[in-house]
């Protein structure tokens, strides 16, 4: 059995500092549940300073969410100090398939860069795994979603993805997936609701760089242990809403279950199957 | 009477994807109230993108809260793609009148687009309409204010604007006016305390795309039905408040309240007048 | 003894509208807690408009936190505009030492402004007095921290940085050190949860900003209840927190706590001690 206690100990007492370059519009959520976990999240996506920035950093969170022409540039330049130095680089590719500049920033920072994870939803996955891939913005097609009928197939394309890259790929969606080479697991902690709140992919993201910077000598069981952990704590959250409650209060509920998550509760959570 | 309920029902239904070139400060909020009504964001202001991101939505929501030199070329292209395919754009109009940058760009903006709806407070709109209006920043200034002595004056105005540029004219304040060509109608919902939560204007900017571009075919109810929807989530959001809450926990309650609006609860509290 | 009452209620009764160029972390919190204290934001960054929209402002809040080569021109301009008006401006060096970047660019506004203010944790201010200082990020390295041994020297830095600037110098952590030319305060207000929601300095430093703008004529007074203020809310609001709750349910309380503050809370809550 994997100890995910130990992977979430880890993050507690190693406090990573991680370097964020992400969207402006699930960027206060991405700085509060990096803190809620244990880790320090510092912001900075001028050309002029990432690669400083991140070198004081240990790992590092590309999310394309609100990407221009002005962070496009940093994001590599954030990637390549990053490779030099050992650190974890996460790239969150969201919204590849909405747009040709989406599409070939995610594929260009994948190739350029040495990637620890490559996090996103169906849609976004299979548009840089097989070049295909439907998407509504920002949310996966559910043509695109895992089924008892498709997932054999996803997982095979998601271990070629990983095969080629070299990254620990993380699908998330009603039932996670996560592959590393030959190793696959399956996680089915969450709650239906965490889509109707802006940012569980991103805060995810940020709580994965943490993760795997903290536990960079097991990188696959570091990602199922993040990935597991925002499921478990977007079922406790649930738990805690009113009637009069709603996708606001559980955003906030799912931070603070984060803050408050213990290596018993992630443990005892965890419902997943190794492939 | 006028059915708002169906209205709802029909962005519940249809989802419809909104793009937004928005501000950074409320930009969050915006995102949760779509999530919250049914409908889904995406957020894009890069040139190089926003043409094809709005290709795939169903309307656009342009809000000039920090419009800069980069983002403002991006407005005038999404809103001319948005137009071409028919997609329902509305213009928040923040701080116009409060400097020269943003009372032009609104101009630009209303002049180079067909706007489907125009909605701001009464400086912002009087500015627009009539060339002069007091601003206090992003706030209303007092004199500006619908009052029993102004209001019939107010609503013609907004009547030759509406005339003018087409679009619906939702100024809001305590009390909301909403024009369209010879038809108007006056919302007394709603709670001075919104006005101590940043962006509830700009919330209802994003709730009024997803509204109108769910219901095409009936933009003034659509708009009446949005602005009205936003202030009974204030009075509800405003009872749930307790002696230590303020406007945090409020930002959330409205938020809240809108995942949880039922077509029972928007028709059975609308208080309106039509004129 | 001070009225800090006095200084909260001028803040409440001149509404001051504050101008921001800060970060897109955490300007929605900023944004509210403006709006709690009774102050009234706007945010805008672009060189083509900042020196009109200050105009129209009381105050001026500067946060280097995500820089960019856009935004510090914009900070210039915007900061000589209030200097000609006499509107207190604000200078918050998040990071400053965190990179070359943000240090140069923190001297360089220290050199061309006239600062009311500026407020930083103790590695910033170290960086900038001193010209050494670590940092961890955007947190203060814990051998930079006040502590019984070393309060003395930081004292006199301060003291040192305060007659070289002119600008009341605000040191915040455990024990908040503020000093202008002679006078000099050590506060004990607040918890140590703050450092774990994101932005807590931030809003301190937008706080600070309208306090200073309702009261230029008594500025050391105006930073000592700012700083006091966010220290007794953060009190407050840990003590509604429950078991489930964490940081983001914190945040929300901190803002709200502001919100309700009454001048005896303020008064009666103050734990400071005059060097």
């Amino acid at each position: 059995m994997l100890d995910f206690g130990l992977i979430l100990d880890n993050v507690r007492k190693k406090t990573p500092l991680i370097h964020n370059i992400t969207n402006y519009v699930t960027v206060n959520d991405c700085a509060n549940i990096l803190l809620a976990c244990g880790a320090s999240p510092i912001m900075s996506d001028d050309a002029d300073e990432v690669e400083e920035i991140t070198s004081i950093c240990g790992g590092l969170n590309i999310n394309i969410g609100t990407l221009n022409r002005n962070t496009i540039p940093s994001m590599l330049l954030a990637g390549k100090r990053a490779n030099e130095l050992g650190h974890p680089v996460l790239l969150d590719p969201v919204g590849a398939g909405a747009s040709k500049l989406r599409t070939e920033t995610a594929c260009r920072l994948i190739d350029e860069l040495e990637l620890a994870v490559i996090r996103g939803n169906a849609s976004e996955i299979k548009t840089l795994a097989v070049g295909t891939g439907s998407t509504k913005g920002v949310d996966a097609d559910e043509k695109d979603q895992a089924t008892v009928d498709n997932i054999e197939r996803i997982i095979d394309e998601a271990r070629e993805f990983s095969f080629g890259t070299g990254a620990v790929i993380a699908i998330t969606g009603a039932t996670d997936i996560i592959v590393h080479g030959r190793q696959a697991c399956l996680v089915s902690n969450g709650h239906p609701l965490m889509s109707r709140v802006t940012g569980t992919g991103c805060m995810l993201s940020a709580l994965l760089a943490a993760f795997v910077t903290a536990n960079k000598e097991r990188l696959f069981e570091a990602v199922c242990a993040a990935v597991i952990a925002m499921g478990v704590c977007g079922e406790i959250a649930q738990r805690r809403l009113s009637s009069l409650d709603g996708n606001s209060s559980y955003r906030n509920h799912i931070i603070d279950a984060v803050y408050n998550l213990t290596a018993e509760q992630l443990q005892g959570g965890a419902k997943y199957e190794m492939r």
